[in-house]
């Protein structure tokens, strides 16, 4: 099995780390990679002044005036005069991103739903669809009813559309025949599929869901700023997005962050992956229902037993606090062996944080080394269930962001018959 | 308290990890990168001939030509004709790195001792100096002993010798008066007074032991080619080097790699770090000794146990597997979240290993999810104690090799007066 395809768009936004000392071949080398850093400023930044850009990047006013007409001139920026803005001289230019006309797709397998996405540069969401996915659908089984609502999204026609590349962001509940858990994006093949599908041969680029949603608040979401981060996702099990040095970690196969299958409680409860006392044994869904007294159910019944201990139904509380007991211990070993700067809860975790902070802090507090926990935020996400799909359309729009001028031809999606979608 | 100095320092080898798509001044900094790339290339891999690094570098025969010269007209490298080539036309002339001339001083606090070495260019030992470090002796502490140690070496003088600057390795065995632990390299105060002390005022790069060795297994040792990997180094605790993308992994504030403090046992025993059931309770040396059935003591006492394993004794040999065990347990935790492609053994814990590979193995493959395991390597350190120094020294050498003929003007230690050396 080949490393992702996507392992090499992470792209480092860290300024520390200034990355491999590589030969650089010449003038074109730098002219793209000034484009890039011009386009991906406004990208993440939104509308920015010329002269804002001039200082933030270090170039000279002429370089970025340059810049920003060519960038214009592709048809991936505007350049207008300031609104409301009365002051002597003539005002700076501001570069604003084409969210309208550039885009990429960004997809989602989730537990138990489906979703597409068009989401333009500068990460605004212009259209979504959802679908639900079947309890034994597999990631790869998904592709016809996502390539559907591709299909729909695309009877809207986006003038002059530029459509820049695909995402797909997988959790991670797959399983082999063999009864081997594999992340559904580690797997290419829905990427290649996809694309074959629905964009005329452009490949998706396929991962985990958790490691794009922790991109997603690190670019947009509740750790901006924080160059060294993991985010918690949780749904029927737990696995992470890490990020380090402002880039995300894949791990040497693209397997890193299964952190719901680190051991917290040798003597603790068999996992699904085969294994006893796994973290998500303690903090999962199945977790929390269990706590309550609750059947094993979907996130109808979790959301119940939310509601309840908001509520202050003692049994639902108890639930939820000894949730977030079990929560703060796996995070204090996160904590020690990383040592972040953020930690963001998602999912139903994100949940569970909000209702009960004090708990994860305190066992944070009893077990992790002072050194490590003192400085270290727990944040509560901040995207929602945008997060994946925004975090899906970063990586979508690396290559563009590498090289603005130079897009890789390929077809828009095209609308299909009437009632593809499902 | 600020972020290391020298988290900034480590650079990417990694070739699909581009790094930021920062903005590029221009024709300047691309000859100091280039330069920089010439000089790492051969301070990594050895004398290499022109046309070697024409290919490798990706840069044309002239440009490469010109960068050799500008380095060997700086006393960096020397250029000669290949010995022993007998070919077809003129032989292309090898670039080697002046090893006897161009030095680091790399420094460790270790457990027990300290040491002191001067490391050519290139990696290579050019003079090593140890003392004893009595037990309670703080980091600060050991400012005084190994400045003697570095002028003690002073003393043999290098004929127009280059000093680059130097770096500081410490074990996290150091304790705030309020009983909290702190890795004695984080506070920064030992690397500047040391530079004051030693260096006419070049402040000394320091960091966690464990960092730097693993840097080195990643340049020199185990893991040469592989780019995220796990170095556990264990001693009275366990620590961790982790590199990631070809990054070292420093976290937030420095403090990444506590793995001996993760919690793998929440019924096990009380830990130093007020915490229970931590990894090291299982794994550190006390660990050996206590199931061995032996009195808590240093080093020789944990040998002793050690060749008693080896020569049959069962009581021995059950402790050192109980270890490995336990040792196979924590790995298996961090392939989860790290996902690496090669975890390293060393410390005490290479012994560990290379004395019971099979349980360190079987514990691994019966809790960590396949996907995560089945590409890992498992391997026992090759540099030996050699690693803290080369690893201290490979951060040493960053500035140098990030802007080859720019070198920071540094006073080179200067000789003390005899016996200055404890």
């Amino acid at each position: 099995m080949a490393t992702p395809a996507w392992s090499g768009l992470a792209r480092s936004r860290n300024p520390e780390f200034p990355g491999p000392t590589a030969a650089v071949a010449g003038p074109e080398e730098i002219r793209r990679q000034n484009l890039g850093a011009v386009l991906r400023y406004v990208h993440v930044h939104g509308p920015t002044s010329r002269a804002e850009l001039t200082s933030r990047l270090g170039l000279n006013r002429s370089t970025i005036g340059a810049l920003a007409a060519d960038l214009a001139a592709g048809g991936l920026v505007t350049e207008e005069a300031p609104v409301g803005v009365r002051r002597a001289g003539r005002p700076s230019p501001v570069v604003t991103p084409r969210s309208d006309r550039v885009y990429a797709l960004a997809l989602t397998v989730e537990a138990d739903r489906l979703r597409a996405a068009r989401i333009g540069l500068g990460g605004r969401i212009l259209d979504v669809r959802e679908a639900s996915r079947p309890a034994g659908m597999s990631a790869l089984d998904a592709v016809g009813p996502l390539a559907g609502l591709v299909r729909d999204m695309a009877r809207r026609e986006v003038a002059d559309g530029l459509f820049v590349g695909g995402a797909v962001a997988a959790t991670d509940t797959t399983r082999d025949r063999d009864g081997r858990i594999r992340i559904g994006g580690a797997d290419a093949t829905i990427g290649t599929v996809l694309g074959a599908e629905v964009a005329a041969g452009a490949g998706f680029v396929t991962g985990d869901l958790a490691d794009f949603t922790g991109l997603a608040e690190h670019v947009r979401g509740a750790a901006t700023g924080v160059d060294d981060l993991i985010y918690l996702h949780g749904d029927l099990g737990v696995s992470a997005g890490i990020i380090i040095g402002g880039r995300l970690v894949v791990g040497h196969r693209g397997h890193s962050g299964k952190v719901g299958h680190m051991v917290v409680n040798p003597g603790g409860l068999p996992c699904g992956c085969g294994s006893r006392g796994c973290w998500e044994t303690e903090v999962g869904e199945a977790a929390l229902l269990r706590h309550a007294g609750r059947e094993p159910g979907g996130r109808g019944l979790v959301l119940d037993v939310l509601r309840a201990a908001a509520d202050g139904e003692p049994t639902a509380r108890n639930a939820v606090r000894q949730v977030a007991d079990w929560l703060g211990f796996g995070v204090a070993n996160l904590v020690n062996v990383v040592n972040p700067g953020t930690v963001v809860f998602g999912g139903s975790l994100r949940e569970i944080y909000a209702a009960e902070p004090d708990p994860v802090r305190r066992r944070l507090d009893s077990i992790a080394l002072p050194a490590s926990r003192e400085h270290v935020r727990l944040r509560a996400a901040t995207l929602g269930c945008d997060g994946p799909l925004i975090g899906a359309a970063e990586l979508a729009f690396d290559t563009l962001l590498a090289d603005p001028l130079h897009v890789p031809a390929t077809g828009q999606p095209e609308p299909g018959p009437a009632g593809t979608a499902t």
